[in-house]
């Protein structure tokens, strides 16, 4: 029987990092990654494989990255355990010293009656399928997608640049509900409809009609729409059944239960990426967020904290930190949105600017960039920021993420020294991070009873 | 004689930003802005009139940003002062309680013989004059170029855009010297190159020939090079006039003596931007670096803190943050470059990384980004960043900045969740700030004596 020191379970780029990071990290263990597809793929490059993409196997995982870094690539399905012995389907047995689990989440499919009639497709990681999915596009006209988050909305705009006739159809009263203010998911309806989208929000499909093969839906407000073909992106539930047959704690919806360092109830085991249990960076609580982002950071964190704590872990919970582009318009987001801090009773205060992100204005490719921060009112820290403008949003977004993981005040922001080109970024006079904390300060400086301040002072000068 | 809460002396961005700062946190002080030019300009603006933009007119700093503030601006001259008034050239006297010096810098201008010809530019900031220089150029069809810093090279890419046969005459041994390393250096030269420029380092102007008129240079190493225009960009001084006259310290090269909070040897008097004296972010030593990026922060805080220290520096010293766009190729920096740390006697570990910066790479637009991190050896803190790739270089250079002065560790940062998307920035799993970091600890891992440690470990469990 095969021995290796560490087995990682799953192909996608949680497992990937942290084979590498296990490798880097203890170069002379032997490491094995364990894949159930003959073909990984790139989870976010999955809505770009049915345009800007010419081909599903565009979008691939190269298998290199593993190989190429110390570790052996083993194509099967693991199915049960016994001790520290892992039996395969091919009937193989493979024994770990540590095991982690990168199994992923899937989709989550709504009940809806019809949902097996043939047009019907949903998000799956999986090579064939997609590029069967590719291939309905191709005949289909009108296509309904059924949730209006970043999936659902980046498949749309996918479909529109390959003018389709697109529906999306959300639950919630905007796009990019979950993640994103009011004011966002506006902007991402705006830019989806400028592109020839219908957006149909507080709606639901009751049933996809048709004889066998899609023609239509059935809305719970009572009207039909038809069409041809219908795409479900309703959110992703982690998967647990190897969890379960481990006898590892887990919840449906969070996932594999693990502590701060990804380890679950067995201290040889850890869990990461999206079947893994998460923690809100704000609060503490459970969060079901799923990206590659918080997967990363856990996949290199358990890569190097295999076999003992090398890297402590400084800065813990989701942040919950993405960025997308719709018709042209970037969008980004990173921790608390205006509607959560809310939700949480935050004592909060709004900066926000508005710019554009040349300098001059005149500059070719000049966009306007719009930002919302989120701060403290007392602690004055910064606690999520929401944007939107030109390309540049991709990297702001981390830039903000960085300031909010690093607790940072208004105070500090505006000691910072920000690097600005005309030909790249805002004018340094109205670069929007520094101008939406002033615009923070500003307010929160107002509130700030002055005159009873000076009366305190003022009375203690007269003892 | 009109009195006023707070003068600024200079139009610049570093002046206009502390006249907003001033009114946003003193809405009931009276400001007054003190301008010598008619019209006021974007310097980092001012190598692109020369193509990218129409005219000067596209180039400047709206008065609006003063006058829609809460301040007057005020079109003359200061020409001395008496106790707390100001004497104008206009024979008016205006009288301050603060006093703000945001008088900029102006042109190094080297001792060639033949400076004074038709046809020899240097980077001055003021309309009129700019305006005759982009008239020059219409006419011009060979021009030489005296200075390989950023501004020089960016003068070079605009005209090379304008189909001009351009040398480009560098004293050290590449371009972009004193900010960036050797390879980046190269890297602008390539580019720069591939445009058709011709580039000479190590070599001097020794003298500008023609008869009245610009008809060529002589270099040092003893050729003659046809040339009807010249543009010298040899960097900046202090603008030392009003300081020497109002009796403040200050030095011919590193300008008016300020402390932490920017203030003068009076305590009434400030100065800001390129006239006042910095200090390194690392070394503490006076720093010449004249950037907007610290300029700006000079100005927001002093705004902040004239009547009263309101907010408290937390980072002091210039940390050198800037970005630049050479032929479609951005080049950032930021901190320590890898010459710098070696002057400094520095223990240092060099993480480097190349990726493209979209994922799938396959997706259009994707360009390679290459990046190099200089990190304290023993501290583990991140001293320093240089990058060349495509626009996302604006923003991720102040991403780094702002882990730079967190004194963020590599650790620090493996921890960090990055947000990345397809069509915006690099795979997660090859995120280049990450995989640069990781390259470094691998390198720093490696120099553990591991063999010792386990010893020594060994060794006390004996006993």
């Amino acid at each position: 029987m095969k021995k290796y020191d560490v087995v990682v379970i799953g192909g996608g780029p949680a497992g990937v990092t942290c084979a590498i990071s296990a490798h880097n990290t203890y170069p002379d263990k032997s490491i094995a990654l364990i894949r159930r597809e003959k073909t990984a793929l790139i989870p976010c490059g999955i809505p770009y494989i049915l345009h800007s993409l010419n081909s599903v196997d565009e979008n691939i995982l190269p298998d290199g990255l593993v190989a190429n870094n110390g570790a052996d690539l083993i194509i099967d399905e693991v199915v049960e355990k016994e001790e520290k012995v892992l039996k395969l389907k091919s009937g193989k047995d493979i024994m770990y010293d540590k095991l982690v689990l990168a199994v992923g989440s899937a989709s989550v499919l709504p009940p809806i009656k019809g949902m097996e009639k043939v047009g019907v497709f949903h998000v799956k990681k999986d090579r064939d399928y997609l590029a069967a999915m590719k291939d309905y596009t191709k005949k289909a006209n009108n296509i309904v997608i059924i949730g209006g988050g970043y999936v659902g909305v980046e498949i749309a705009d996918e479909l529109l640049k390959k003018g389709k006739r697109v529906t999306v159809i959300e639950m919630m009263d905007r796009l990019l509900a979950t993640t994103m203010d009011q004011e966002f998911g506006a902007k991402a309806r705006e830019v989806l409809e400028k592109a020839g989208g219908t957006i149909l929000v507080e709606n639901k499909v009751s049933a996809i009609l048709g004889d066998g093969r899609v023609s239509g839906i059935q809305l719970q407000s009572g009207e039909n729409l038809n069409a041809d073909m219908v795409i479900v992106s309703t959110g992703a539930r982690p998967n647990l059944t190897l969890a379960s047959k481990f006898g590892l704690a887990a919840h449906p919806r969070h996932g594999i239960w693990v502590n701060e360092y990804l380890r679950t109830m067995d201290k040889d085991i850890f869990a990461i990426g999206d079947c893994a249990s998460k923690c809100d960076f704000f609060t503490g609580e459970f969060s079901s967020v799923k990206l590659a982002s918080t997967a990363m950071a856990e996949g290199r964190l358990v890569g190097s904290n295999l076999f003992e704590i090398k890297v402590v872990r400084k800065f813990i919970g989701v942040l919950g930190s993405f960025s997308t582009k719709i018709n042209g318009t970037s969008f980004g987001t990173s921790g608390l949105t205006e509607e959560k801090a809310k939700d949480m009773n935050l004592d909060y205060i709004i900066g926000e600017a508005e710019t554009a992100d040349r300098h001059p204005g005149k500059l070719p490719g000049a966009t306007k960039i719009h930002l919302k921060l989120v701060f403290s009112r007392y602690s004055h820290t910064l606690l999520g920021a929401q944007m939107y403008g030109g390309d540049s949003v991709g990297e702001m977004v981390n830039m903000l993420s960085v300031i909010i993981l690093n607790k940072m005040t208004d105070m500090d922001i505006d000691n910072l020294q920000i690097g600005t080109h005309p030909l790249l970024s805002a004018s340094p006079i109205a670069y929007p991070v520094i101008s939406a904390t002033v615009d923070a300060i500003k307010k929160w400086y107002d509130y700030i009873p002055k005159k009873e301040l000076t009366n305190r002072l003022d009375s203690r000068k007269k003892h």
